[in-house]
């Protein structure tokens, strides 16, 4: 009854799912209090107060049917100038309105992206471990996800063998920084390179290559550390943003995709995805969001909140002796199995009331992914669990 | 720089668009009040108060964190329980929570559905006059639009044209009642005499036919008009639905698509279609709408104000000698051109200040779209300008 395409997405209907109702089961038998679910990469932080007050506000004071209405596909001009003013404000770009296009989240924004760029067969480059929805959306447009194997020393692309990867059929490349599932940020040293890399063989293939940067964790970097804007490197750039992690809105679908002038052609490019937006069936972005983000487009959730879980999860777990890699951004902590087979240690983990992903499912086997987008109590609480784990395995703190 | 299928689309950027800029212009020159503007399907009525009440409500009362956050990717189970509950009440049907998915609107809804049933080269049928999106939407799989031409004297479904259009590759059939741009409700004798056709397809076939139902003016019913509820006269139906138009919520984009029991598989297909919601990138409808729609799944907007202006519109034409289709629902009138080029006569309007949209834009030319979703003053204003046309064409009252 299904499409060929739909078999094998409904057949390896995510690891993370099945995880989640077993969580559910196991927090119905031990209680909540006793399962430390790192799982689900879902905010529990809540949206700022400022969210509230500029919705309040605008159904008070604005029109219903502007506030509810259709406008630009592309959204309301308003929304998109105040964030385009406020990435100048922070970056020292110089984007205007045009340059952006409001979408139903990152998701959304990431599919219009490739559907205006890729013809059947394209290759889409991107870096082991990645969100595997990355390869449901370039086949939904009929390209080939193509992955480059991980740097496990640093967890910054591995450029040496990107490079060889690289082909004429190469139509884009997508980075995530600050990076699920690992939390690293790409420095800007690696974005130079990457830049060059690119720059050099679309100049070879005579065509251009985007680099899609998927940046829905920007404002979760910790330790002050910058997350340097991407188009600043490479002009054929297109940025994919969403405020559901800045602004705790991930239900909401809302967010944007960025085509800045300096991109080959860009007004063209512009319309296209603007186009794809409304054929995609989104249409557009939700209305009266946007004009929320208008308003909040400054506005941050408690990002300190994520800050102390990551320094309590990554102190607590390095002090016993695990090897993980220390979160420069997002909410994920990326630790190394202390047995090849992750998923061996996902089950241990499991007995110990401890819920957490096998790296597999982001293909980055022999790791696991913890979310610490939880409260504050729970990884408290886990401590003693990850304890005996740490015994289990003999690790030595 | 764009993808080979993007081409086409940018190049033929709707000509509903390219007449809203002019309409802009002209409203610049001769002010607001002195241009007729017909050219636009965007409801102009309020959402009823209690969606204001319902946001407000919810967000004193409720959880933000769930209120903003993600939920199952078919939506929250009390949103898909309360419409369950009120179809079934309305309709006599019994479906429940699990035969809903929520989508981004009515567009993105028929998108998940084609993408959950359609495989490459797969043929969907439609009936001239239609909305042109189809077209775009079933490329957007690789499947072929196949085009009934209209019945222009009833403008119900061409049925005897239909099974002749009916072959091994018709995957789907969509419908769109009441209808976009004729006004007209597909009857009951036209739903039975279909589900027969199909169904005798289908078994020749030994493969099923989808019958995708479009409804997003179902609610938009004038004279006490009934618009039966297609899943009673054909299993393999697909209801897709939208409050754009019932709560005024057009740029929300909240709708849902309903996949009853009685189809094939339904189970799986329920399933895929969750996972299609995700895939697209959508992930799920916007929550806050959502749990708008589960307060505020009786309310409407003020559908009288429309059948008011569908009285002014049509009476009035009527009187002056223009031949239209008596609208039964949706916001359309569909008149029929005084010259066989309804580009001629579209063109003529416009010295008038009238803005219409040409059939052709529909595949129906020979006739023009009047959206009458604007103000009664517009309508009334309006009148002369249409006497001058009717005078000009030598039309007799």
């Amino acid at each position: 009854m299904i499409s060929e395409k739909m078999k094998p997405l409904v057949q390896n209907n995510s690891a993370i799912r099945a995880m989640f109702e077993e969580g559910t089961k196991m927090k119905a038998i031990y209680g909540e209090d006793n399962v430390y679910d790192f799982s689900l990469g879902n905010p529990n932080v809540p949206a700022p107060k400022e969210v509230k007050e500029a919705i309040f506000d605008i159904l008070e004071h604005e029109d219903p049917v502007k506030v509810h209405g259709y406008m630009n596909n592309a959204g309301f001009p308003e929304t998109r100038k105040a964030i385009a003013d406020s990435l100048n404000r922070r970056f020292g770009t110089k984007f205007h309105a045009e340059n952006l296009i409001m979408t139903v989240g990152a998701g959304s924004g990431l599919n219009i992206a490739l559907k205006t760029v890729l013809n059947p067969g394209d290759e889409v480059i991107t870096f082991a471990p990645y969100f595997v929805e990355y390869g449901a959306y370039v086949r939904n447009y009929d390209g080939n996800l193509v992955v480059v194997s991980p740097d496990t020393e640093t967890f910054q692309p591995n450029l040496a063998e990107f490079e060889k990867r690289l082909t004429s059929r190469t139509r884009a490349v997508i980075i995530n920084t600050p990076h699920n599932p690992t939390g690293v940020i790409y420095s800007e040293e690696t974005l130079k390179k990457l830049a060059a890399i690119l720059e050099k063989k679309q100049k070879e293939n005579g065509s251009p290559i985007f680099l899609i940067s998927d940046e829905p964790y920007r404002e979760l970097a910790y330790d002050g550390a910058v997350v340097p804007y991407v188009t600043k490197y490479y002009a054929n750039t297109i940025v994919g943003y969403s405020y559901s992690k800045s602004l705790s809105l991930p239900g909401e679908r809302i967010g944007y995709i960025l085509i800045p002038d300096e991109l080959e052609d860009s007004e063209n490019v512009i319309a296209a995805a603007t186009i794809a937006n409304r054929v995609s069936g989104a249409v557009n972005a939700p209305s009266l969001m946007q004009l929320v983000i208008a308003r909040c487009v400054d506005c941050k959730c408690d990002v300190g909140y994520y800050e102390r879980n990551r320094n309590a999860l990554y102190g607590g777990l390095k002090e016993m002796g695990f090897d993980c890699v220390k979160p420069q951004g997002a909410f994920y902590l990326w630790i190394k199995s202390p047995v090849p087979d992750e998923k061996e240690f996902v089950a241990k983990a499991k007995e110990q009331h401890i819920l957490v992903v096998p790296g597999s499912s982001f293909a980055g086997p022999g790791y696991v992914r913890a979310s610490y987008c939880v409260s504050y109590e729970t990884i408290e609480r886990s401590m003693p669990a990850f304890r005996k784990l740490a015994e289990f395995y003999g690790l030595k703190g």
